[in-house]
């Protein structure tokens, strides 16, 4: 079976321990997904993302369409063999960097046109092109083709948004069919004939629209659902209240992935909304920034405080940058902007984000998500270690 | 023993087999020295480096002194346990980068004024400053604080600074040694007690000074000699004849250096030359420029013809990135900006420079370095894989 999914365990908040299996392995949920933006997670290797643990990771559609481009990579066997990576890929459906990286120029029912961050070349992404490219990179699950609106966005705004992506998800998923169906060889039509296609709830901050969108999705009948359109500038709680909204209309059997999220601290939040997978740039992006997650909070390694101390960055964390280096080469390293800065500190954040889901899953497992929840957020608000 | 040389092989081209011993391990000869200038060695890991077989490494002392500072990596242990490097360091003495990077103020018989690339504050280093700096790193082998001139250099300007580097050469080693036998404890003297002091022969392109300063720091009788001012815009045959006349005048009991050398293609030269050590920042350097070094030559890997092609870099080289890596993917990174290029170009690179040492060491236990020698500059000459 190329896709299946198993809740193993659902405690009383609404938390769940699952197992996805994939066409590239079995990925444990909740799961985190470094984010590997141009066919790597920067600052990483795959050697490095393996001994992490990485179990599944993401690949974005826009991206990697412009440069190299998805025909290059099907032509090159798929993304997993173009960067020679033998675990899960999820790709995004490149409708978020579409409304937020690109210049757009045409909006309508049919799709976008837009112009390339890259080189102000124009572009069209249809419904069923997102397909398309996705099917060319072979990842193992692909994302509906979704309008993404600004947050905030009043209700006729987002109503008639989330039509337009109620019938942009039903025709990515009637292309996806009918190529499946063609007959068409593998080659030609993917670099991965085991790939699944995930809808996208969508509906801003509105309750009654996160729910109705969420059953025209089920209607659609998706393997797994997304909830996209979280984390652009609401405050959590609201966050976590549409997260838990959608995800009470969706099916039980079919695994859950919140797009984009989060804070360390907030995840056990949305695991608790019965969330099995999330994503998120901050710990890559952040770490070429010099902030650090530690147990105890984030910490700004560029801070003349930490000049002369020997010590690891987190002594909680058994990663092999905590085991090995201390934050005062970590800074020296930040200052003297030498690679070794975000490659370390690109490993420990992805680290801590992995193990914090680790812990989260064991948690779920011993049915102390609550306690292992508060003791964990109240550890980072006391502040840096 | 702290320090330990042992010439196990010499061949009939006066090329040597030997083994090193340092307070940090052992070091097979000819051995190649990876540059970590700033306390890494750029775009690496120092878990790569072991995993290379890395068992020596260069630091800077010019570019440790103004960041972090000397003391700083003193009071952290020294530069081993700073940048949690177990095997052995060899430090230069900064006369290098002070007269190639910094502004210089005033040189004189007592030493060099110079402001610092880096903020234009001003610094004073003599021999004695040299010497208390790299005790401060706790280097394994410390080298001696030598003027390095310009070439061309006359015969007169190359007198009167082999001259000057002569008497530097004795007030370092009377320093450290006044140093050793002051009784003062190991953490306010040195990081590394069993540190090592090398002489370095000058004398431009002057057979005859270069002879003659070999004789005069013969005299000062150090554990270990390092042929310095070569590889300065002067063609190959005539470093090759400068590192072999010097060469010749050195006890064959005690390591050879040459400093700053070279392309992969020159490196079995040098060995020919009776030389047992060498360094070079060009494979990292030109790593990041996207310039790799093959069995077949240098490749440019921004190339146009690499954007499709599914091979290994090197077919003929088996590191982790040959292994693994397309030279698609390779271009790929390289132009979209990714980390991971630096990474995978700098490990690739270092690999094969060390690769090339072991092969020559291999040749010389053989009795075969002329005919490797032959076989690997016909087949680089040949051009690119």
């Amino acid at each position: 079976m190329n896709f299946h999914f198993e809740v193993l365990k659902t405690d009383s908040t609404g938390a769940r321990l699952g197992r996805l299996t994939t066409p590239h392995g079995v990925v444990d949920t909740p799961a985190f997904m470094p984010v590997g933006t141009a066919g790597t997670v920067k600052g990483l290797t795959q050697q490095a993302l393996g001994e992490l643990g990485v179990q599944i990771l993401l690949g974005n559609t826009y991206h990697l369409y412009l440069r190299p481009g998805h025909e290059r990579i099907r032509a090159l066997g798929g993304l997993h063999k173009f960067m020679s990576w033998p675990g899960a890929i999820l790709t995004d459906s490149g409708g978020f960097q579409v409304f937020s990286l690109a210049e757009l120029r045409k909006i309508s029912d049919d799709g976008v046109v837009f112009r390339s961050h890259l080189d102000g070349s124009e572009h069209v992404f249809t419904p069923e092109k997102s397909i398309e490219i996705q099917q060319a990179l072979g990842s193992d699950i692909a994302m509906v083709f979704d309008e993404c609106i600004e947050y905030p966005a009043d209700r006729e705004r987002a109503a008639a948004s989330t039509k337009r992506t109620t019938e942009w998800a039903r025709r990515c998923r009637d292309y996806a069919r009918a190529q499946s169906a063609s007959g068409r060889t593998n080659v030609e039509l993917s670099s991965n004939p085991g790939q699944s296609l995930f809808g996208i709830v969508q509906g801003g901050m509105h309750a009654d629209l996160r729910r109705e969108h969420a059953r025209q999705l089920v209607d659609l009948d998706f393997p797994g659902y997304a909830v996209g359109g979280l984390a652009v500038g609401e405050p959590h709680a609201l966050s976590c209240e549409m997260a838990a909204i959608a995800t009470e209309e969706l099916p039980k059997d079919r695994p859950r992935y919140v797009m984009g999220v989060g804070l360390p601290e907030q995840l056990p939040d949305y695991v608790r909304c019965g969330v099995d997978m999330m994503d998120c740039v901050l710990p890559t992006r952040n770490a070429r920034n010099g902030c650090l997650f530690t147990s105890a909070g984030r910490v700004n390694i560029r801070n003349a405080k930490y000049a002369d101390d020997p010590r690891p960055l987190d002594e909680r964390c058994s990663c092999m940058v905590c085991r090995t280096y201390s934050r005062a080469y970590l800074r020296h390293l930040f200052h003297a902007n030498e690679i070794l800065a975000s490659i370390l500190n690109s490993h420990h954040n992805v680290a801590f984000f992995l193990d914090t889901m680790g812990k989260i899953r064991q948690a779920i497992a011993l049915g102390v998500l609550a306690e292992f929840s508060s003791e964990f957020q109240a550890r980072i608000a006391a502040g840096e270690p």
